[in-house]
């Protein structure tokens, strides 16, 4: 194989690597999406937000919520507010900032998220079932060098 | 290690590979948007949208192109009426439904989308490039088991 084959057979390797990383993506991110609402009539960046607010016992100001939740593309107020509505979200007082509060987690959110997270975890461990434990470490280490390699050559 | 333990642990190793899989889809699509945005100051929609004209030469129809570019959420009128006044993208008229029309890309749109696929598949190139030939082989097979399994789990 002369050079150019080779660089453009490594190409289209590379091209082909991608677009399945997005197809998979897509596919069990659209399957999550579809059973969210299913079974828990809730939307995947309403359950973003109270999967950072679990983790985050204290509660998180807006503005860190939003940072977290950049990349789901939510509105975080409007996520917010019916949550607050349905008593799963409090606003307590910012004690450093007067004008500021956080957002947190009530005792019900507690409860709904912790039986939202179980189910998605069950429908994770469902989709990704195709692989041995042993293809799951090895993808996960593969995926690992990408994101490593992404992270160094981010302009 | 007992039988809960190990249940358990499988339902981590799960979980964590999905969190992978998102991050590096992520890192990687926003890398994508940054670098059209700043060398050919455009948007992964349009670039999207462009990508999929080039594939259909004799055009496709303004429903084909949403069913197509689902997944990216990008609004076709929204996209195709600015590609349109600059010229690389036309509107022609479809044979056998007079209401209907079938967009495709003028020569000035094959000519930059070419320059712009060129440059992706560089980016792409380079973003994966953490991984050896036989690794890209590998991952590409255990994702396509993983997109099989997620067909199949489709509910």
């Amino acid at each position: 194989m002369d050079r150019e084959t080779a660089s453009r057979t490594n190409d289209h390797q590379a091209l082909r690597l991608w677009l399945r990383l997005l197809t998979c993506t897509q596919l069990i991110e659209r399957e999550v999406r579809a059973r969210l609402r299913q079974r828990f009539d809730t939307t995947l960046p309403r359950f973003d937000l109270m999967s950072q607010l679990w983790r985050y016992p204290e509660g998180l100001k807006m503005n860190e919520l939003s940072r977290h939740l950049m990349v789901t593309g939510g509105n975080v107020t409007g996520i917010v507010d019916p949550l607050e509505a349905e008593g799963l979200v409090e606003r307590t007082p910012e004690p450093e900032d007067r004008r500021a509060h956080r957002v947190r987690l009530t005792r019900a959110g507690r409860k709904a998220f912790a039986e939202m997270a179980r189910a998605h975890e069950e429908w994770i461990v469902e989709l990704l079932a195709g692989l041995s434990r042993k293809e799951h470490a090895e993808v996960y280490k593969l995926l690992g060098r990408i994101k490593q390699a992404t992270l160094e050559a981010q302009s």
